[in-house]
């Protein structure tokens, strides 16, 4: 392994992290709070350490699978470490565990959250905490590839990118990575504007914004959304978290009027289908049970499966409070996810429609015991054999990883609802479960070791699993063939 | 598709039912119960069912993969309708659903029960009852196969056999059966006599080999095996849980001294192993809780984790009032299920197996990108790509099956927790769940649709998924390419 290659780049990682620092800074000083100086301090640490590590002389410059799978990982926890370290400096968060869940939950777009009372933090640390959503939607290392001057680029950007496909739609790497992030940017200035017309403020309609395009979820107001009195915010939050769950290359493809490639993508398609038919199952059941106004049921349906099947976690009402039907469903769309090549988390539709497709063969297959069967994702497009079973060991690690965690998070001794859906909610990257995990609660009463499995679950949900499993594997199963 | 023949053979397995039914009337003539006259009328009715269709004449006598699959559905459904008639007759349960599902449950040897009050039943009703287990474990088209002289042995041999691999290990399918059966009353006959010895009567000592060996669960208790204060009693039946939750076929190994073909199973160690594993967790898990004596906690433990993992069901105590982490486990152990070729249901640990080699596999993928990774059963056994694919779509399937009857079960209304194992214990073949459906409890509280859907979910597990959804799906899942 060439260690000093990964070192350097991690140095580029933790610069970058400095400078996206900044910003939380100034809003510090522009509102003359009390974590300016903690905010300053971090940066000048953060800045430093990255400017040795990358000083590192390197002869070799090629970046190997394995160097890949370590700046992925490493370059996330590096992240992480130093970006919790403002939460502890201003005191916002004491505890260092207790910070870096919280920085995790942020960077992985998770939201779950530890701070019960949100209000009471200062602004730069608010703004901080949700953006890191922004840098942890789209990837640190995709902006990484897109903007700055690194080698193995492909490498990285596979490592990083959500889905079982990491498309590149341009021939250069580094050219779908610069696609990716103006098309995020461009997503983010119009909800942002859309938030301001609304009558948001200007620094709640950037860290919603943050919240949202990133599918994160964490917020400025215990409330979540709800404390916004107001459809409006309502719709343009939802709907932007619909938008966030879609492939990004589906924008560029509307870009350049191949509106075809658009509306036959079959993920699209069926993605769509899952948050109308959910919807209006939800709306029916809270109509027949809590709710008078069948508008305000189909209103509060769609943004909490919104929510939910992109991994968001916003909320505009306590759905833990829901009839049962309604927190089932919601408990299903936990496991669905985004689309590939967005920014939510999840299993990811894709890989459910070929499950499903798996499941029609097998059936074919009775009939036709000899037949040669292709999966197809559309109408030429056939799925490689080595493509499925990516798919199918992902989703099998997937569950391996969830029973596992639930059975470690058991030993908490709290009710088995509370306990799945907090393990789902974190590995999802979602961030509200059920029960002591639900919206209107925190993930706070945990213990520390709890709160580190929580944190290593988000970072396995958002790298994909495999990313980091395979970095940690046993060396037998690396190498033997 | 040749109706005749379909006809003519559920007339040859009607017939064979109402041969079964003749003990049960026996042993209620010993007893002078009051439900001797329901059975002898239920056994000429089924009888005189059964000879009708026999009569059907049919000049082709082939079976083909269609008719297999209907003659093992509708077969299953035959036997249940007609075996559920003995409960209404004699008045022991007087709604035609709940016998139904009474019936569906015993010869799915599930053992979920709508009786609260077991000892209150009629001995011949009794016997049926756990009867039934003892016929549906090893499955009564492998009987008609074995004993009768029908065509299209393999088809139907296939559509019954729990596993993915459906082995033949003797030339002739009908010799396998035959071997299959023999095993199979030589297992019962020796559990029988260690329950005598233990100074269990003879009635209850078949009862509970019937529910023991066919991994059923049903008891003449509502205790169940709890209901018996003898160490030794508990101990022989947590063994034969275990016994019958491996594959018969490595009993006829043994028989033919091919002890290295038993040893070095993979399905039979992993099997033991996650056995041994849990026992000794849970067992630490109750010793720090609510048991004083390791010993005893060791027992329980053992008892409930074979009871689980065979799917069988039999409780020595209210494992729902354990500690969330020991819950946990078992939760878990629910969907594992025991050996293929075994009378278990649930997943199957061959699958699991083969899922935990394909995230294996994909892991040296990611290092070998080119490299062809065969993935081997044993040392000389590569699994074909083919059986891989029947077993990845065959988890998705359980799993879909079991997110949508969750999402069904949640309308009846009661909480997430007994929602789940509900769906999980009768998919599986288990029986008891937690909360609502734990051991204390049955599930005569829920309305009849959803008897019916649960019904559906244990016929569905039984026959192993393919085997009913092949013949329902869309006519275009199975004929077109």
């Amino acid at each position: 392994m060439n260690y000093r290659i990964i070192g350097k780049t991690l140095g580029i990682i933790l610069m970058t992290e400095a400078l996206l620092m900044i910003p939380s800074f100034l809003i510090s000083i522009y509102h003359n709070q009390e974590d300016k100086y903690p905010f300053l301090f971090c940066i000048l640490l953060t800045g430093a350490v990255g400017f040795i590590l990358y000083k590192l002389k390197t002869e070799k410059k090629a970046i190997r699978i394995k160097e890949g799978l370590a700046i992925a990982s490493f370059g996330w926890i590096a992240l992480s470490i130093f970006g919790a370290l403002p939460f502890v400096f201003s005191g916002s968060i004491p505890s260092y565990i207790d910070a870096l869940f919280e920085t995790i939950s942020g960077f992985t777009t998770t939201g779950a959250t530890l701070v019960n009372n949100v209000e009471a933090l200062p602004k730069g640390i608010l703004f901080w905490r949700s953006f890191t959503h922004w840098i942890g939607g789209m990837g640190i290392l995709v902006f990484t590839v897109a903007f700055l001057p690194v080698v193995g680029g492909f490498q990285m950007f596979k490592a990083e990118s959500p889905g079982p496909t990491a498309d590149r739609f341009v021939p250069r790497i580094k050219d779908t990575a610069k696609i990716l992030y103006i098309t995020y940017i461009a997503l983010t200035l119009m909800q942002m504007a859309l938030l301001l017309l609304g009558g948001m403020s200007l620094f709640e309609s950037a860290v919603h914004t943050f919240g949202t395009v990133g599918t994160g979820g964490l917020s400025t107001r215990s409330a979540s959304i709800g404390a916004f009195n107001s459809t409006y915010i309502h719709m343009v939050i939802a709907v932007f978290m619909v938008l966030s769950g879609i492939n990004f290359s589906l924008y560029y493809a509307l870009l350049k009027r191949k509106w075809r490639d658009v509306l036959r993508d079959q993920e699209l398609i069926f993605y769509l289908a899952i948050i109308f038919v959910s919807t209006l199952l939800i709306a029916f059941n809270l109509k027949s049970t809590l709710y008078r106004n069948f508008g305000l049921a189909l209103k509060d349906a769609f943004f909490q499966v919104s929510s939910i099947i992109t991994t968001t976690g916003y909320t505009t009402v306590d759905f833990d409070l829901w009839p049962s039907f309604s927190k089932a469903l919601l408990f299903l769309l936990m496991f669905v996810g985004g689309c590939a090549g967005s920014t939510a988390g999840g299993v990811k539709v894709i890989r459910i429609l070929v499950l499903f497709k798996l499941i029609k063969k097998e059936i074919k297959k009775i009939f036709h015991p000899r037949a040669i069967i292709p999966i197809r994702a559309g109408e030429d497009k056939v799925i490689h054999n080595d493509t499925i079973t990516g798919i199918t060991s992902f989703v099998a690690l997937y569950f391996f990883i969830f029973m596992l965690s639930t059975v470690l998070i058991s030993l908490e001794g709290i009710d088995l609802e509370s306990t799945i859906t907090a393990v789902a909610a974190t590995l999802g990257n979602i961030g509200p479960g059920f029960g002591l995990v639900g919206p209107a609660r925190s993930f706070s009463p945990f213990s520390p070791l709890s709160k580190i499995l929580f944190s290593i679950l988000m970072l396995l949900g958002r790298l994909e699993l495999f990313t980091m499993v395979a970095l940690f594997a046993p060396k037998s199963w690396r190498n033997e063939i």
